[in-house]
């Protein structure tokens, strides 16, 4: 069995000249991607937008240089996802979001609710099926975590009682979003859609994510001040990261999907002595392969598709939802005094999670390269508005954006949602970089 | 053609349980990995060793957990060796290498033709035919950079004439073998020894490297000066290891071996002020995505043919050759005062270049199980009777090793190659681990 390895380091064979058009097309998507994040930065708008439209400009539509169709580049793509979350649920403390509370709770509830009901219901109005009108609410729904603590953050509004509301909502609708996904997910894989599948269905995700916790907090800890005593450097991130892929695959065993998985391993490994260690060494594997994933979902963008007049008329319509139903989540705590319109708008951005439902949709083939444009109009519309919008409401100019914008998109999250806890130590590569 | 795109997130389809079960693999060979490697420097051994016999463990012919023939994990575990050579150039610097000057030429040069020679002739004298008896002899050739450097480091030696002098002539077989293995992966892919086609691939490699070498040097330290300016967290590392990865396709393309364009890369980079910054991100990537090369090249040795009498009789004696000769070579500068017993026992390890010859060999269907075996015996053999060995003849215990015993096999390999300067500063994740 062993002699059906693949022909490893022979110039001249197929397999292998497969793995260099993976190492190229990655070397490709990167440099765009960091390229296009950085220019997109410049202009005071969030990186992963950058990232997308660098994307679609390599993609087969336009340059042609790289092919998310390619099944090698589609598993290093899906690894850039897993970091995401990962590092997302790294960043993400359950206990002290619970404080910001009752506000977090009706805004992030009214956020997934209202986007999912109306953006079905336009859906279908449209004459969508049933499928592609849930896809299209169910990526309505989730708030990029990252994207609003960014702005938030280059706003210097992140730990204000508004910024700690938007993250705490955000982490909720993020969290309430990806059960939606392993729902949606498993209807658009098996095709059946009863009350009974999407119960099951729920509940695995749901269970999976409360035995994970339960268990992890247990485990954990003990596992991994353990695992830290192993005097070989790099033991720590390697064997987290090992712990995140194990998850993914066993979420995914367990009839969810697999960044419930990693996000599940990051909130676990949060609690951790050895966070700092392990956020560490995350960032440093996120820095390369997560702009791989945005990139490579800008690059299945047929631009054809795109500016195709259902494209543009369900874009248009989704995005003016997208905006308008999150806005208006700002202000379900009506009785806390707070900015509601800005809480409202940093509520706005979609990014990793509603990428996420599009490219589900797109792979499955329930939704069409239309359709799959008119998402990616609204998550692109929606990164875009927000942070001029931001900056209109709080009244600061574009040059203070300017001068903040050079952090990365989850830079300063960590202050946050850990409650103001200083980490000044914890990235000391942030200081040598540049 | 975006809807060819593989489904996704998914639970049910067969490609998503593909990505799941590569990722299942990953986590089981990192973890494996890792505590081999630990294990293995408990008893004075370095990890690398530790890492291989885990994956065997691990693999197909014992526990089954990890199948290196699943294409995805190939690509993964291409990815592995593109980051070590890629570590090992950038820990390179060819010009204070070139001091040691006449020593180091000796000791490489009867290093890799006294191996190749024999292992060749005995290979032939034993009934192979020319492609396996070729590889055999080349499998030989190359001495472990990473292993003599710990192993010398690990026992106070690095820096003396004897350290210096084994670690240029390392360097030097590691160019040489790396030149074989284009040459003879053509010829394993192709099938046709001529003197032309061996011509055209030495040519090729040497070219390549050359060419490479010579735009890097104009090129890089501008080009990368320029991108460390970008103010966006992660940039250089990760553009870096987009080079390395578009040089390894650009060798591949140019008719040599992929490991080769790492090298360069890596080589052309260090030469960079950036450099210090680019290896702690390829460290980080590197203690994920290295142990994963070593353990799936571990789970391709079939324990059964293994231990077949062939692979025993003809790993035996390669492993006599391989210490003999190897031990020989550090009486080649008979004209310098040097412990010349010490030379000859540090150069003995083979490692990563040795291992990949095998693969390829494997891979390519030249070499049978068996004779990957004996291959594996050698490497094997070779890395497991150096530690003791060295330690005996420079008078030091197992205790004072272990002692020293706990850091990376590429670690204190910096100061030597770039001529003791300091670099204590280069790796502040190296002291905020544990």
């Amino acid at each position: 069995m062993i002699l059906d390895l693949l022909p490893a380091l022979g110039p001249d064979s197929g397999a292998t000249s497969g793995v260099t058009t993976v190492f190229m097309m990655l070397a490709v998507l990167v440099t765009a991607a960091r390229l296009g994040g950085w220019l997109a930065t410049r202009v005071g708008q969030p990186s992963v937008l950058g990232e997308l439209i660098a994307g679609i400009l390599v993609g087969p539509s336009l340059l042609g240089l790289a092919d998310p169709a390619n099944p090698y580049l589609h598993l290093i793509a899906e690894f850039g996802v897993v970091i995401l979350l990962f590092e997302i649920g790294l960043h993400t403390d359950l206990s002290s979001l619970l404080k910001v509370g009752p506000a977090a709770l009706s805004v992030g509830l009214v956020g997934v609710v209202l986007p999912f009901g109306l953006g079905y219901f336009t859906g279908t109005w449209l004459g969508l099926e049933t499928l592609p009108a849930l896809i299209c609410g169910a990526a309505l729904t989730a708030t990029s975590i990252g994207i609003s603590a960014r702005v938030l953050g280059d706003l210097g509004k992140l730990k204000s009682l508004e910024g700690r509301t938007v993250i705490g909502a955000a982490v909720l609708d993020d969290v309430v979003g990806l059960i939606i996904l392993a729902v949606i997910s498993t209807i658009a894989a098996g095709g059946l859609i009863t009350t009974a599948s999407v119960a099951t269905t729920a509940a695995a995700a749901v269970g999976f994510l409360v035995v994970a916790l339960l268990l992890g907090q247990l485990v954990a800890p003990k596992l991994f001040t353990a695992i830290a005593r192993i005097p070989l450097t790099g033991t720590t991130g390697a064997l987290a990261l090992a712990f995140a892929l194990a998850l993914a695959a066993g979420a995914q065993m367990a009839g969810s999907a697999p960044i419930i998985g990693a996000f599940a391993a990051g909130l676990i490994l949060h609690q951790t002595p050895q966070r700092e260690t392990i956020e560490e060494a995350t960032n440093m594997l996120g820095y390369f392969f997560v702009p791989i994933f945005f990139a490579s979902v800008g690059a299945a963008v047929d631009v054809q598709a795109l500016v195709h007049p259902d494209s543009l008329r369900l874009g248009g319509l989704l995005l003016v939802l997208g905006i308008l139903t999150k806005f208006v989540s700002g202000y379900a705590p009506f009785w806390v005094p707070m900015r509601h319109a800005l809480v409202g708008a940093a509520m706005v951005p979609r990014g990793e999670v509603g990428l996420i439902f599009a490219q589900m949709g797109l792979a499955t083939g329930a939704l069409s390269p239309q359709l799959f444009g008119a998402v990616m109009i609204m998550v692109i519309g929606t990164t875009f508005v927000t942070p001029p919008w931001l900056a209109w409401l709080s009244g600061t100019t574009r040059k203070d954006m300017l001068a903040n914008a050079i952090s990365d998109d989850l830079d300063g999250l960590d202050d946050l949602v850990s409650g103001g806890r200083s980490h000044t130590g914890s990235h000391p590569t942030r200081n040598s970089e540049h």
